[in-house]
């Protein structure tokens, strides 16, 4: 391995908390500075696969929004705490839409986040007592494991059935589960294995939580992203399941806004208001020039969210195909939601660290180590169809060049 | 009291952790959405004393920036997560200059936070384990009180001497200061009092801090405001306190930008290497446009900021001159910094809490309750002098009226 190594050798632990120092920083954001030493050092082009970043720009009544509000005397301050009242009630009205919830009260249900990373900080930071256990499935999302970490939380994970396309083993679930389980975290369509969960798993899931009185927090970045007209089911809209979900959503991708930080929690009262004190602790408000643009965005035209699904539609088609014709070294489940796809590699030798640091290093492309996404990533590795057909097509030219290297 | 009440009645205990269930909504917040509330049924303008936002617009050539920067196709995208690196050096030089720190290392001892609360919170999550002691100086910011409860720690507070205009009484810290005391989180100039240390006193501070091996996490959001040449001097400046120092900076009182969400901590590599894992399972990195829009307020010119420095210089005596005309009532000590008023009362009978919403109701002038600011902030009222010069005698007419109908 002749990569550069961020692991920062003046680590401390004298004065550091436990917590931070169980914690790690997100592989995901680990190859993108990597990735910038490598930038700054020159040589060909630094083509990524990994951080999902929607390679469409954000549409331009959106800027031009943003630029209209720089005349407004208010957009330099801080917004009411827990976000602009119009865009509360914008996203309630957006999720009853999008998810048949009735009667939404955003005044009281709804507070808006410096994205969802935040929103879902504050979820697990008003749920978790120190030693309490959260259900993780895996793969999945590493922020998530090392957000549960962070506030005290005793990650349980669950292995998702890889050969049934990441079913839930629902006895997995309940081996896994104890007194002290207090919460299952997921994110639905799941960021790393694109699998949309089904009415029957999201059923079966309540009612699971119901049983063993969990929190279900339910990160929906991904909602408006499902392909070949798979239908999109959110945990949110089940009867019965009212006063213990928490849905976090996001707007990032969905506008190509991801640098904007704005997201969004939704649950009953009594939960947003004990995450609102959390949100104050942590960030005061969200960004309020960021939050104006979603106003804009969600009042706008929603033609540039067609186009970049089927822009991503395309780019899923792209990459498959391009992996076929590496299925000597590479296998998948082709994804239903999200874009990314977990691949599965047949490389005897090398963990899945090694190998992106390898590839990074040896073809100038990131890609995301499976190591990240819990016990069950390990032997993968994330690739992000967020990026351009180019880069795609680039990016898999230099793969295959390397792959006969090997 | 006819005062509408946010106190949200449907607050949840179950499934709730302890550490959601400590913490309360800063006063400060509150206070605004109290307001927000009476906006929306109408009558008489509101005016606020309350939170700390500067009058003066966002400058005009940060605003063209942030137009310029949606031509750029990264500011729609995530940055790297500790932060844009020509900001964290254009920072690291910032620090260099106005504190005479040498040789700052901006890419291992800086990162952007979304405001200096975010950069306290990740301070404080890296530093304190659960039942750590935090010392907190009374009257302090109610979110240091807040945060130090959230991460687990047990604030001991250290009353400042009122009479001798908010000194420390390092006597009184020697008590509270145990085997278990883990840091000292403190504002300079401060918020609520308008106290700047004194050389004096920072290297007490500091030498007091190593002997029983304490962090020190510095809020210095207003450390370009001092008033009358009271010359400003940073803890972290001080030779010997390098490696437990951790500074937590911003930009939005300076630039006028409160509602951007970008501030800074600086601290020791190691110490920073922690931070940024906390950062990370928080927020990812700091709003993209408002980085950018601090590039371009940290490379253009800084008239701006003498204005505004003269302005709320021209406030404070205007504020002072009034409340002078309510000695009955009110006294206080001329701040040396920042700008706020801690307004000692004297009307038997009320709580802070009760006069600050009394005023609000009879007034529609937004105070803050002392109670806010620890267990030595009872009997007074925070006044902010960032609002405009109208909005200031406009406010105190009301005052004086309404005192009279006492």
């Amino acid at each position: 391995m002749k990569s550069p190594s961020i692991k920062i050798k003046k680590i401390r632990t004298k004065n550091i908390s436990k917590r931070a120092r169980n914690i790690e920083i997100s592989s995901i954001k680990e190859m993108s500075m990597l990735a910038d030493i490598i930038k700054e050092k020159g040589g060909s082009r630094v083509i990524s696969f990994g951080q999902g970043i929607p390679y469409f720009d954000t549409p331009d009544h959106i800027k031009q929004g943003i630029i209209d509000s720089l005349k407004q005397p208010d957009t330099k301050a801080y917004t009411l705490m827990p976000g602009i009242n119009e865009l509360r009630d914008l996203v309630g009205k957006d999720l009853e839409n999008s998810r048949g919830i009735k009667k939404i009260q955003p005044r009281k249900q709804i507070m808006i986040t410096v994205g969802c990373q935040e929103a879902i900080a504050c979820a697990l930071s008003a749920v978790i007592d120190e030693g309490d256990e959260v259900i993780l499935f895996t793969p999945g999302f590493p922020s998530h494991i090392a957000q549960a970490i962070h506030f005290g939380g005793k990650p349980k994970f669950v292995s998702l059935d890889e050969a049934n396309d990441w079913a839930i083993d629902f006895s997995k679930l309940e081996k896994a589960t104890t007194k002290k389980t207090k919460a299952i975290l997921l994110s639905n369509p799941s960021n790393p294995t694109g699998k949309v969960l089904t009415v029957k798993e999201a059923k079966t899931l309540a009612a699971f939580a119901k049983k063993h009185d969990l929190i279900v927090i339910s990160d929906e970045t991904y909602d408006f992203l499902t392909y070949n007209g798979t239908p999109y089911f959110s945990l949110a809209s089940l009867h019965g399941l009212e006063d213990r979900i928490i849905l976090c959503g996001s707007f990032s991708k969905k506008y190509s806004i991801t640098g904007y930080r704005v997201g969004y929690a939704f649950a009953e009262e009594g939960i947003i208001s004990q995450m609102m004190k959390v949100h104050d602790a942590l960030a005061i408000c969200a960004p309020t020039i960021s939050q104006k643009a979603v106003i804009t965005a969600l009042k706008g035209p929603q033609r540039s969210v067609a186009d970049l699904v089927q822009g991503l539609t395309d780019n899923r088609e792209r990459m498959c195909a391009r992996l076929d014709r590496l299925d000597n070294i590479f296998s998948y489940k082709k994804p239903m939601g999200a874009y990314y796809i977990l691949v599965k590699y047949d490389l005897p030798g090398y963990d899945s660290r090694q190998l992106a640091e390898k590839i990074l290093d040896e073809t100038h492309l990131v890609v995301i180590p499976g190591e990240a996404f819990g016990p069950a990533g390990e032997g993968h590795l994330r690739f992000s169809f967020g990026c351009t057909p180019q880069d795609i097509d680039e990016g898999f030219d230099r793969l295959e060049k390397w792959s006969q290297s090997l």
